[in-house]
């Protein structure tokens, strides 16, 4: 039984457990205040070119996410999201757990535009409503799919000619810069953006999410509010490693390909056997839609998950490779997959 | 430089490390639903002798006591705690971010009684105030003491008279029950509580917090709790692998002991020259009272932290030793101290 | 210039102010222990046929909706609205202030089905997402609408069967209940409801609303949730003189019958024009959809509020009488409005 | 049986109604945009003179206060104040219910100091602890003291150089401002204080507070905030027209006056008979420590509330007078209690 449900059921890239174990032995300062932390802020300033930013190192992504957001709005604002957008759907009320309503529009590659945030405030124009004040975007997003330069250029000069904050979900942004259509690099996110992070989690650290702040307004105090709200890890020392080898010989870069790579496998073969993808998906999540009898056959050997319904005899199914997907399994999953395909 | 500051300086037990690497190849199931985790529910079941209690794995302590005192109140309702609980001074106002009062009463030895804990229900008898629901204590406390057999009894038997809830913060509870004067078993913990946890960052583990929740009134939902203030591990399985690793040959007890008895040599220096002790602390933590000019000297190699003022010459100092705290480098601290106390 | 912007522009009825004069020189006691307060409870527990009711005096909607929104869920449970309800849009997220997200179905004449709130929960099926615990409705709704009797029982069987509290926000409750179309007593939306209110503020009295709980499980504290959310009034006889005033001689129906005769009026001249109507409102709220010009004219002589944008020449605007709507007034306008309609 | 309990027994004050009744014609605008909001803005801006102060009307104090705390506030940031304030014991933790801690400090007077707010922020010194970065007074206190000038400019000073905003509550600002040892003006508190309100609720309206807000960064989008919280009365204009009253021809002045001089009646009543007081009030609370068997003798006619225990045989009781208190009635009091004082 080989398990395509997401990238984060394996625990981390050896490299990340040996840097881990090779500090077993130190006494390390507490609340990530210690040398590695030091050091992995050091790097990754130098990955996005800007010395100014300020970087947290947090354990999850809808921690994250609660955290950048109320740490950023008063209580009567409130942030535009894709109608898929992680916020908006599968953190449980996080946000609005902080006070803030989650505004969203239907979008129907799961990405944002000038045009979907415009009618959010066309909407919303006084005080019997909420304030839109910030704006959240995923990259690559839910669906898989990514922002080319182009878009996000257009969405960060919106954002900014509106007082809008432009905050990115990188749980998968390895994902995204790394797929053959990217066209941006960390230091463009780090430029078009206020505030970004930069997933660990998914692509082959043990855990963490590496935040990086740059607008000024949105600095100030921000550990405070991490501690308040449970996010700061007292070995806040496990993170600093962990980031401190991602970006040392682009070890990030390296598993986020390999991970899209083993994708790609999967895309060329739904697309082979002409089988409709929901998504145009360049990343490490694919999003066929399939029989259903063949989803039953499938399953004999291979775990996926259903991702929504489509029709009577068809589901939108969910593949997701990882940093850990072995070729030989995907291959062997190709080979099984066109020939259920053939026969069904 | 040899630090004393506290017992989250060190990754991990090696045993520990050494379960994570062993499970680095497996897929595992997201979200604490895998193998391991429910295996590591299974032996902290028999651990406190109770099958029916309700297990979560969470990251960190402050996260732990913000999730259960909000999943467990009302709006209006409010905890009680000793002036020293942590809740009330070192979490920068988590308990209050989800909206709840934290009543405290001053405790010398930070332990909360009957009597205490009443003078906060007699104070509050209307509807203009809010209305105390669940009683927070800590064991071993923030300040080194323990609660006895019969102190934990007469709190129990307190509490469920007057319908409190009683939530003990367990992130040190190893310490609390290795200690030479401890009469209680995590089996007691577990029938006089109804809800404590299990500390694992402050024992050995990489991190983590084993949540037990008795009292069925706090049972349901909480994995949607969890969820939404960011504390559900993606890969829950690391937790699930710690606390199986923890409960496995008595490690979590061997760990917490050793702690102690390099506490105890420290303390038996301290009663030794007579330097005052400003709590009568028999765990891994020891707050003795130093003159400002012995702190300086000690500190050219020695690392612990203030604790609070004393007065114009003297400071009350903390020193915390862990499963990793080096016994050599111990007695060489004590050989040290005698030496310049005697000189000073 | 005459106002037919919303139901609140004008004081109170004579028959209220009366009553408030009558006790200026009176000592009651204070935060609703009064005894007008307690009458006027008596009063409507008659209206209602259920003496084991808990009924409370509100100030206003929204502080009313939020109250009775956070006091009924836990923090990760969700109210079901329409889009169009007041909660979802008109309140500055004042739910989401207080932790909860509002789910929304797009229900074109403003009201919730049974397969609207099921579509809800078929989505939200697991902890990644909030639950479901309680449905919204309006009666009237936001576009003027009704629920007759058929509906708010088939409403109330499937929230019962799939436990989930319904809350009717009854701040135009007087208008549907004397609407013509109307089949529903209070007593029926007592019996069919778990909780809802008596709108005073657009109902003819100088402010409040009367909230009305009969599931067991919604009453226990209340009245800590008023304090703590600002919501209790001091001297709260003020409310207690106004709604025994209401409930007495039936002024309470009276105005509301009156409020909807006007409307009436208005309704039919609207039907005789052949104007198209955007709900189909037998209450004091009408929807005509007009050229925009026409609009301009009548601006001269009367105030009336967008309500939204129709097309590129059309506008939805919406016309509210109320309990002190003048009836030659309201005839001046139609004869205007024919006279302008026809010209136009 | 007269009544001392509190000051808002009764309704409002003639010239109050009257004005009501005087508008109970006209249609106004709703929301407090109405022109008797206006004219009442200007009238209280001429008060303090400050013309660029933003100038709200609510409709009570908890309210009022949980508005404006939660409206100034970061997530993470506390507001100090006296142990005895009203925020701090007798608003069922409304302030903690949007998410702020309550530093206090005791004060036997029930006045802050600037070294009593200096100890909290010497307490509070990193991101482990919240963020003091607000200071609430009363005046009158909660126990009838007041602020001296010399007092209030040294608060201000103090806090302006710590960068903390000063917040006066003023729910019964009359009775300081008309006391006899008063030295302040309504400018005075302007000038000094970053956001204060005039209350009426406790001084002859029917209801509502004039909440005044000096300082630049608490101006922006406090309207959005009233209605989230269910604080905007859709009648506004019921407001403006009680402060347009309470402002002409000094009325609010001469109510508190009154009530200060019935207040003076009671105060050399006890002090002739040497009954010592708890606090030294020149406002219109009194609290005189009475033996429990006069108390019990006195409420044959007389109601007043008991303030706190004192000891075996005497309690502190509180004595409450108003703008409607009969001056007839405390001569009466005045010689039943020598009578029944010298006989005890």
């Amino acid at each position: 039984m080989y398990c395509f449900n997401n990238d984060y059921s394996e625990a981390a890239h050896p490299q990340i457990m040996d840097a881990l174990l090779n500090a077993a032995q130190e006494q390390n300062t507490g609340y990530s205040m210690d040398e590695h932390s030091r050091h992995a802020r050091e790097r990754i300033k130098k990955e996005i070119k800007n010395e100014e930013a300020d970087i947290h190192f947090l354990v999850g992504g809808t921690q994250t996410n609660l955290l950048v957001i109320s740490a950023a709005l008063r209580p009567h604002q409130a942030v535009v999201a894709a109608e898929s957008g992680h916020i908006n759907v599968h953190e449980t009320g996080a946000i609005e757990s902080t006070g803030h309503k989650v505004l969203f529009q239907t979008a129907k590659d799961g990405k944002l535009t000038p045009a979907l945030i415009q009618a959010s405030l066309d909407w919303h124009i006084d005080e019997h409503m909420v304030q839109p004040k910030m704006v959240y975007i995923s990259n690559s997003t839910e669906v898989g799919t990514q922002y080319r330069l182009a878009e996000l250029e257009a969405l960060s000069a919106f954002c900014r000619e509106k007082g809008l904050y432009l905050f990115l979900d990188g749980a998968r942004l390895g994902a995204a810069l790394t797929s053959p259509v990217n066209d941006l690099t960390m230091a463009d996110i780090a430029r078009l953006t206020d505030v970004f992070y930069i997933g660990g989690t998914k692509n082959g650290a043990l855990f963490g999410e590496a935040l990086v702040i740059t607008h000024p307004a949105l600095k100030p105090d921000f550990r405070f509010m991490m501690k308040q709200k449970g996010a700061m890890l007292a070995k806040g020392f496990l993170l600093g490693i962990q980031f401190e080898t991602l970006f040392q010989n682009n070890l990030f870069y390296a598993m986020a390909a390999h991970s899209n790579r083993m994708a790609g496998f999967l895309r060329e073969a739904f697309l082979e056997c002409k089988v409709p993808l929901a998504t145009d998906s360049q990343t490490n999540q694919q999003f066929p839609i399939l029989p259903k009898t063949l989803i039953a056959k499938l399953r004999e050997n291979y775990q996926f998950q259903d991702f929504e319904p489509y029709d009577e005899t068809s589901t939108v199914v969910r593949f997701v490779t990882s940093w850990a997907t072995k070729e030989e399994a995907v291959h062997e999953f190709v080979k099984d997959f066109k020939k259920l395909y053939q026969n069904g």
